[in-house]
């Protein structure tokens, strides 16, 4: 049965996160797999599969946290890409980042504006790519 | 202008925060009466007031931010009440504070959960009392 | 087999937080007793299951967390009286709080020895309560 | 020479904080005279002896750090009485915590604000007893 | 009157931050230009635009609040370069960045230092190359 | 005895940092010697001096809440090493790692264990040099 907790949580890692997920994972197999199974467990196999919010309210609570923490950067950029992945529009994304400087200050939603910035480009890129080599 | 955008900042709080809004507002009154007034110019007037997310998304956001920082919980009862107040269900309001489970820790999800516990308790009691009087 | 990681982390965290656990489980019970199962079974069935701390390295490394955290008081209460649950002694605790210090401020370290001073003193009455019913 | 840190430190800590240096001080007595004994050397006896800045621009610092973090309410209390006690005035006060929204947010600016709301009353009331003493 | 509070704020941008106001603003221009006119209108329309304390006692809070918070090293480092701008001393600087060892921990503190051990490089690269250029 | 204060901490911080502790205090040598001092003294003169933990024990409350935090990874790298260099394990280190996305969430242990990571191949490294000098 945590079988089928982890492979639901594999399937969903790679529905929301896409290539970004298996990263993550991969870069945790030499030091510390079980932090990546419980990520993949935990993360998506329990929280990420439960009913009650859709994908993309899920990922729009995501990048409201961590943009708001700003000790995550590395995870905020992750969410960003799901986010765009999961169907929340560019717009939705940077007002949802505006509003942290109400909670959390005005730096914190500049930091989560350039990692915006940083992450739409990079989906720019990645389009661009698809679309010469199609 | 100014003054419009407190109006609209004014009318906005109390489409979103009802009773609540008012009374963080009057608590100022005669310490800071101008940080009430940026709260409603700023928070209400121009954040919450900008269109790209609806007052929905924008309560599931503001739960999820506070519920992740854990410093803020008399806004956060606010916010909760808020969130039924614009019309999420009190389940997506509790998978947004169990999914701050994975991006804060569960110490800030159960102190988020606890102040929904009481929120929605105090929302069942104001109902009642308004079933009585009518 | 879920079942088991429940049954795992259910006596885990009798083992670890005694009464002061079940409390916090019951008082999920009518918001979230899911968020209840999860602390049970990803909390303590999985993390506090785990080898290669002891359940006293485990104890030390929560109070310093929660101590420097800040953020959260009731559940920094719930691991001091845990942490002499597991035979930590007083002075070992006293260490680690004064320690953050260093890392967090002399505020973390001072609402953390106060919360120490609290649970030390209810530990003292249950004691004495015992000794007396004996 | 310890001797003269500590002396030191406890002259200025009255000096700076009066009565609720002590009562902080006091309270530590039983659970971790330690803890008192670094506050008053680190603190006071070093710190806060420095060379450099005023005590007012010490004071103002202090309130605008600890509003920020919002983890610290008992010691954000303790030092709005001192940032009164060294001089600052109740507008300086005020406009440090507001300009803490910029930086942390709204609800760390309004929880700094009620702090200085109860501060501020409490320092009311112990002038008006000074007064009818005299 | 917007359009006042915008060209206050500007101006008021220009005169505390220089350049590296200037920067952030034009680095949100193609991901969020609200999020600029925001940070002019709100942070110095409004809030540098206040009476009650100097530009030299608002840049020692900011100092102080964004050394203690940890997760805004670009924007500490703009607000160091401001704080020199608008007459602070190196010693009130680093003073200040020495006491946030107390409230928020020696990582802070350090952290806070190298921080300012560039930006004082920077001006003073910037200084010199002034002076070649005279 | 200030001296005495001073020459203890410098022979803990060589005792517990290695070289790691000297380059910290010499980056502070132009900026703030006074800064580098107070590391010595305060942190480890006092604090790691004291009785009451083992150095295991320290380290392994540090690193426990340096992760929690956040907001502190090169300290966080500095104490990771440390915690090597008194004697925990690398299993021991990273089973606290881990058990901090309990309390601080999967981002904080994401980030502590790829700083684990970096540190453990750079110790792999000086090793490997040092045999192959030998």
């Amino acid at each position: 049965m945590d079988q089928t907790v982890y492979e639901r949580g594999l399937k969903r890692l790679k529905e929301v996160d896409g290539a970004a997920g298996d990263k993550v994972i991969d870069s945790l197999a030499d030091i510390s797999p079980d932090l990546g199974r419980l990520v993949i467990e935990f993360g998506f196999g329990e929280i990420y599969s439960r009913p009650g919010l859709t994908l993309q309210q899920r990922e729009l609570a995501t990048v409201a946290a961590l943009t708001a923490l700003g000790t995550a950067q590395p995870q905020l950029k992750v969410h960003l890409a799901a986010a765009l992945n999961v169907g929340l529009s560019r717009t939705e994304i940077t007002e949802t980042i505006i509003q942290m400087a109400l909670y959390a200050g005005f730096p914190a939603a500049l930091n989560g504006m350039f990692a915006a910035k940083e992450v739409f480009a990079e989906h720019d890129r990645l389009q661009q790519a698809q679309q010469q080599a199609a």
